[in-house]
């Protein structure tokens, strides 16, 4: 797309996003209930169109990952259904009070939730990020314009689709969901450029695509960048219940985010408790050492290297590192976290509280697998993802988390002294 | 300076930010209670400095009103002093519990408050700004970079001297307040860059100065932009009122960024109400208008033109605009505001509480004068700034609005399902 072309795309989300912050909250929520109904009744249509793209991958010979994160089913596609009915029967947000009071002068003062304006989400494969995101904007009253990846298009047309008659059954613009058909860099370029017509942009894939996005925008970012979570087990630990974290927030979905990368063992503990990691973990995983992990864990560790210790694998690799104590421990994840998650597992309560305190991490969790760091195990409802940038989201970011708060102040005839 | 001394201070300060970030709270406060008693202690010191600032600044021929801003005296250094000690007895913000709840399988999920990190803050004349900034940097346990204006370096200089003694006091690192020389604008921009060690740029100035930071950045920035505030005088308004309130957003101080600039006036009331606001302001108040209002208000009103439908006066100059009720005073603020304050005058509740739903500037006021948009009116101590960046923080920004929040999980060996 020409640069007047998504200037024109960005000027009808700013006006959309103006209507769709000042419509009574209920029709946001016929629209999401509507769209749900229409996905619903176009399943076939849907289904269709991602048979489509799945066959154009599989010709192009894309990783098997990436087609199966590509892929829709009935089943799949029920829960893509479910969550925007989900995120349309959630409280709303916009129009929340709060923190209300009154100054000494008579004023009364309170912050009331506004939406954002209009959200740029950059995303790639999965088409459920299609219709979540959609749902996630329209609840937050902004308008978003949507760029998925190419290999998803004509799911994402079909969905589109359905947004689109959910939208126009509840009276709202079709403009407040827009999916640009923008694939090459340049136009991503200038896009997130536009910062009088966005206000925010949510890049979400490889890491190439973020710092693209990173350098090249004029507009606030919020970075859902790369997941390098850390499990450490702490001498006081509970080491069958570790074994058991463990192996959950690594063996059953790889891919994830926030599936651990790197298990931090502390040393007193590490003769013991290496050799049982390893033969519940191994062949399954393969396994990364430093020198001690592989002196206890044996042949079946291999040796890491310095490359190990910041690797997101998003697969069933695991790094392994024998650590001298609780500061060791938060050196290494202060060196090679990505803010992110992180995990301790110790019977030791002023042990954890400290960990809890002093790690700055977006998620930080006692005696639990890092995958609870999601918007719907963590209470959210859907998520748009889990942002590891230092403003109002970070972590997982649902609906609120694309709003802010305006001052709202009532008198009767004060001026300032 | 050069790119590697750059990135040496805001590597400093990454360290320093791990450090302040992680003390008891007591130890911010104290820090903050031991730099009000430095400033004290070099009062003489600091006015001298000061002295010969203001001095360079009148031999080359600075406007009256940047001298104004730039010059301390004894009761402006007490008020700047009693800043620092307002914030440092405010309640403590970092490790703030908030939303606590348990899920269905026993996670006990919170959020607590905890630093953005490392915030680089660019400004130019004023020297308060550097201990308001370094304060409530402090207070929400971020280490600051500080680029203050060239014409304010030696009193700049001497107050860190006192910054960096309360610091040292309370045994924490000088480098949690660092304030460098760049003057240049390439050095700038290469300081906007470095993502990875800052978290957060404010940019508080001219309109070159924000343009040329976001232009520059990849670092986040939340723009302190300008004020161009409406009043609606609504037809049902209180029309004694609406001229004391105008006077006041207007006379005492055209030079803050919460001083009305347009004045819109309800055509039903216009007849008479043009006339009163004119014999209240004129001559002290230059007005511009379109023609309704050069029709009713007379000779003392000038043709307004296109330009001050934008304009940020900062002077006694007020325009003046006839509208044809309560959409055409929306749509007039839609199109010239600056999503900083607009405050509507009317007895109509119904009426007043529209306004304040549909207008999304981040200060919304009813019956007040515009002047409250401000930290410390509102209640929040200290302000670092008004925000006109649609993030966490938008309209006034106080220690809170230095700060995110984490994800807190308490867990006994929950694994996910």
């Amino acid at each position: 797309m020409t640069q007047p072309l998504l200037r024109k795309v960005a000027e009808d989300a700013r006006a959309a996003a103006r209507v769709v912050a000042k419509v009574a909250p209920g029709t946001r929520a016929l629209a999401l209930e509507e769209i749900a109904g229409a996905i619903k009744a176009r399943a076939a249509e849907i289904l269709a169109a991602n048979a489509r793209d799945v066959a154009a991958a599989e010709t192009a010979g894309l990783a098997p990952a990436m087609i199966d994160r590509l892929r829709l089913d009935a089943p799949r596609l029920a829960g893509l259904t479910r969550a925007v009915a989900e995120i349309a029967a959630a409280p709303d947000i916009v129009g929340r009070v709060e923190r209300p009071e009154v100054r000494p002068n008579g004023l009364a003062i309170s912050r009331v939730r506004i939406p954002l304006g209009v959200v740029l989400m950059i995303y790639e494969a999965r088409p459920n990020v299609t219709t979540d995101a959609a749902a996630l904007c329209l609840k937050a009253g902004n308008a978003c314009i949507l760029r998925g990846g190419r290999e998803a298009s004509e799911s994402n047309r079909a969905l589109l689709g359905a947004v689109h008659a959910g939208l126009r059954a509840a009276g709202l613009p079709e403009t407040c969901v827009q999916l640009v058909p923008v694939t090459d860099r340049e136009a991503i370029a200038e896009l997130v450029k536009l910062e009088d017509l966005i206000d925010l942009c949510i890049p979400r894939g490889g890491e190439g695509l973020i710092r693209f996005v990173t350098e090249n925008a004029r507009v606030p970012v919020i970075k859902h960048y790369k997941g390098v979570c850390h499990i450490y087990v702490h001498a006081a630990a509970d080491q069958d219940k570790a074994l058991e974290i463990i192996a959950n927030a690594k063996i059953p979905k790889p891919s994830a985010c926030n599936a651990v990368e790197t298990v931090l063992i502390d040393k007193e503990i590490a003769a013991d408790f290496v050799p049982k990691l390893v033969a519940a973990l191994s062949p399954k995983v393969e396994l990364r050492g430093d020198a001690a992990a592989q002196r206890y864990g044996g042949d079946k560790v291999r040796a890491a290297t310095e490359d190990d210790w910041h690797a997101e694998y998003l697969d069933w690799i695991l790094a392994l590192r024998v650590v001298d104590g609780f500061d060791a421990a938060i050196a290494h994840i202060e060196t090679y976290g990505s803010d992110h998650t992180e995990s301790i597992l110790t019977k030791d309560e002023a042990v954890a509280e400290r960990f809890l305190r002093e790690v700055g991490s977006s998620t930080v969790i006692v005696n639990a697998s890092t995958r609870f760091a999601d918007g719907g195990e963590l209470g959210l409802g859907a998520e748009i993802g889990i942002s590891t940038t230092r403003l109002h989201a970070y972590g997982p970011m649902g609906a609120e988390g694309l709003t802010t708060t305006k001052f709202v102040v009532r008198g009767n005839g004060q001026v300032r002294s």
